[in-house]
């Protein structure tokens, strides 16, 4: 049985349903989800990411205790990925940098269509220390504030179709990532619309995939490197219980 | 229930065993194995990757035929990898490709450790092709024969693991890729090698850790975009069975 | 005197004449040409170019046992190139490779014009591993089926001008390779269009240009480079006479 | 009159005297220093910069509060930098990305020499997102615990300055970048050494350099741009006081 | 006191005034200007540059002599930046390359707006050098001849302004670089257009930040590496006073 | 018949004999040669190039006047090569960005061996602008000064082969270019030390290989871009008779 422990690394309830990989569940598969305790109550800058990283970091050290077999931070932004590889030695995944590797494998160039402008530095830098920028088409927004997203979904799914399109006819982007986690549909909406244009192109919901590959990490006896990413010592800190 | 197909991209009977990927069987994943009807005995040069690749071609279409859920070639230089993908709608994969991702995910830079300095320059090549270069620490090698690998068993392991260590020293490598597949032990060896060194460095496996991914494919719905590699037109063919 | 053998990659009878290069015969210079006796009857995909291969090949062992002084892979595509340079101790040259280096040297960015959206990638990747991509402006292709060429070639060759133009224009390329062999006019076709519009861009046409760069590489003495395309090493080969 | 406020980002009385930017203080310019009420006791890992980051971002809205012209985070691993940048209008450096893009202006390849294999990662990281990866020739360590660094200092400067020098020779840099910040006397140390040996390569001490820069930017009035980092919007925060 | 010489690398009386860069005179700040004795009237191209060289060398060694602690070349080609480098100790500075510099440090993409297309495999050539070629987002040009633009001012301005628009809103630009040194207002015009436009998008006014930079360089006790640009040795010369 | 220039780019009589490419004279290609009127006595550093351009500009303009067919700078740092081609419409071409164009079709990566140090930086820079720095393995140097060549050629070809068989078994170079233009008989001596060490690697002789190239680009009927290379404007300029 393999137990994969999502972190969604802010603050606010009901923001995460498990809806979209309840389908993977199976008699060796099993998840479990935690919020923050401290953090933002979204993000969408690098300084809700700092404040969200020290609650990943708890939660990280709190899920290998808890005997989790890898841990995935649910945010394509993947706040506190380096450090939460540092603390604990089970696999510890981002849905970007999954997604953008296998994406990498799946084509020649992807685009990830996303919500908001102000991402696009962010996207781009991880991609560069990923490794893969130069499989990096594009990334397109569609320029809705993230709180207003629940109640405008169809013209969000509809606009990102129409980014995600212009990505294959003018990026010449083959694969698209989905660049916001839990929207319900919107990687079989776009997909569909790419298809009804003639263009079979795959999408990639970042954290079904991210499950699947975290899942794979652990049956091939994989995680990250702890020469790269070693133990912190201890030393006095203020302000944090570590 | 996955099934994954395997194919040697060579005509030699035995030189293959499943013995490494055994302890992956499970209710819900099984294998099958074949060799090529038509191509070279081993592969050590492009010459030797051109005879393989219309073998690799009806092996994969056969595959999908067969009903497999998808395709490993097995062979680090991964022969054939675009045109499968171009032929079979159901994911292809290959093991330097498979392993070169992961790796990129699991530190900041990764070596190769492998047998013959002639493989160096097509390594380097698909490490740039798939978007992967800037983590590519080195590519070393033993300088041993192909042939005489499985004679020289321990002499190898040795070999293998001093290069890996020195790649860890020397070219700042935090994990290793086995360039070599089929041989059984190796991976372990590497690993113990360095962990007596104080190393704690991961050692890819490359034929399990790409059936892991290709179950992961599979369980997430995803194979390569057919919008890049589109099923070829028919056309007239002379001295294949097309 | 100065011997080149055009291999033209492919089983068609009649598709490739000698007109394009007619003009460069002299004293010291005479060509060759062969047809593939197994291979496709065209090259669109990589699936094409894998059924070639083994045919150029053969065509190239020929070629250096007929006295021949050099060999040129008649396809944009080079496909098997990196094998006939195993084979052969004579220099062998691609048009793409050929023409790529060259238009490097004519000015800043290059662009490439022809005939299908399905052939960037493997441009892009070709140049990628040729050294140049950072030379290449775009690749455009004006979507014409190949089969379609010969009989709407006043609209193709006005195709080809226009997107030469745009590459210009919009992708700040200065000098444009031709990414299609054997249409006679189309060079000159697009440099008239350039200049009418006042814009002194050169036009790689791609199998002459080659032809004169494979006669300086033989009067300099020069060819691969044994060391990195080593002959291969006899083995059994099933399904093959070599 | 530019005042220049540096923030340390760990917890620890007396760990940064302003000894080595004594000199530059003028009746034009003037200094103030805080250290962070919540944070790390010292910052050797990635662990270490996410608890620094939030009490960063505090320090930083306060010297925009105080009047302070611009901020520098002293410390080679700039955490928060970013952050700080979305917090303020005034202008933000950390002294890596300032060391390494004056380095780059005064020579063709710079090294960092510093206390940790650990840091390497981090720092090439930085340099590629900094822009100036291919300036970068080498990062070098003495592999001295930081605890002891300050007992050990004649040893330090020895290795310091042994490090650089084979940076000159082997690596090929031509101007070194002290990866420490607050050793007094390493920079001059390590530039005698190098000039005793006929080397005449210039060493950047990062926080008198960044003290300069800062200061220009102040005088040209320049700073971050805010468009690329928006202040962000108002949200509900569990566990901080912003 | 820090006496900074501007070298402006043309002949042509009247050219060049020092009106941009008034309000940074102070006790602690003076200026000089010379113009060439020898050189091109204006630069717009590679053969103006080399006849600008040679003047600019015998430029920087008189103002080494001359007792100045630092030169800017005042040209947004960098016009003898190596040479002169090479000549003298002091610093050495180009509005370019100090431009491009600091617009790295202060956004994730910059563009050039400048005013002739030609000026374009200069510029990114020159960034490619620098090392800042991934910050470059795009260099626009507005298509006016530079002996017109003094005449057509106001419509420069304009045109700079909307040009530097699309490169933030179709280049993804977050910092503007105006590409002509020595026209007043330009900067304020395009930074007020762009806030008008709602983008918080600084613009480097090239001559002004380089003589800031310098003033930092000559503080810091930084130059360039002589290590990297060793001076000449003395030999017979033909045609030049050196 | 193809008449090709020769500049070479020193004011020194007898620096230059054309016994290197006397083998390459036929009844249709003829050279001649000139020297500078104006310039420096040798080429060293960026400021002895500096006063060779103009030299070389007005060499040009007087070969395409004399009607030769195309013109070779004759130094590997291409001295004014970007000029010559404003200047001229006939082929302009410089040893090294000749012969790294063509070794890097020839293998995977190739080394420059030559004499000083000081160029290493020169000749990088060159192999990015001209694209193909990913295939340059190093620049390796003998450090003996030039003037100091000719009287210890013995000793200066034992120390270049020396050095080309270190890039071979160090730098995975397998093809060598040789960074000094003149010397007869060391392209050979390299070569033949190669081969005796086991190693098949071609050693690229600058100036004859470029008289190979320059005849290509002659009879295919291609030269520089002149969108790229426009010639310059006429204006007033001091000091040179242009």
């Amino acid at each position: 049985m393999t137990h994969i422990r999502l972190i969604t690394p802010v603050i606010t309830e009901g923001i995460r349903k498990l809806d979209d990989i309840a389908f993977l569940k199976s008699p060796t598969l099993e998840f479990s989800h935690v919020l923050l305790a401290t953090g933002p109550s979204s993000i969408e800058c690098e300084f809700d990411e700092a404040l969200a990283v020290p609650g990943v970091a708890a939660r990280a050290l709190e899920a290998e205790k808890d005997g989790a077999d890898a841990v995935i931070i649910d945010c394509m932004g993947d706040p506190g990925l380096g450090v939460a590889r540092e603390l604990v030695s089970i696999p510890v995944l981002g849905p970007f940098e999954s997604s953008a590797h296998l994406a990498a494998m799946m084509g020649h160039r992807f685009s990830v269509v996303t919500v908001l402008d102000s991402v696009r530095p962010m996207l781009e830098n991880l991609a560069t220390i990923y490794g893969v920028a130069d499989k990096l088409a594009s990334v397109r927004v569609i320029d809705v504030p993230v709180l207003e997203l629940e109640a405008r979904i169809t013209e969000v799914q509809a606009a990102l179709a129409k980014e995600a399109e212009q990505a294959v006819l003018h990026d010449h982007a083959d694969t698209i990532i989905l660049g916001c986690t839990g929207f319900l549909g919107c990687a079989e909406a776009i997909r569909a619309h790419l298809l009804a244009k003639g263009l079979d192109v795959p999408v990639i919901d970042p954290i079904p995939t991210t499950v699947c590959l975290a899942e794979a990490f652990v049956k091939a006896g994989l995680a990250q490197s702890k020469h790269c990413h070693p133990r912190p010592r201890p030393k006095p800190v203020a302000g944090y219980d570590f």
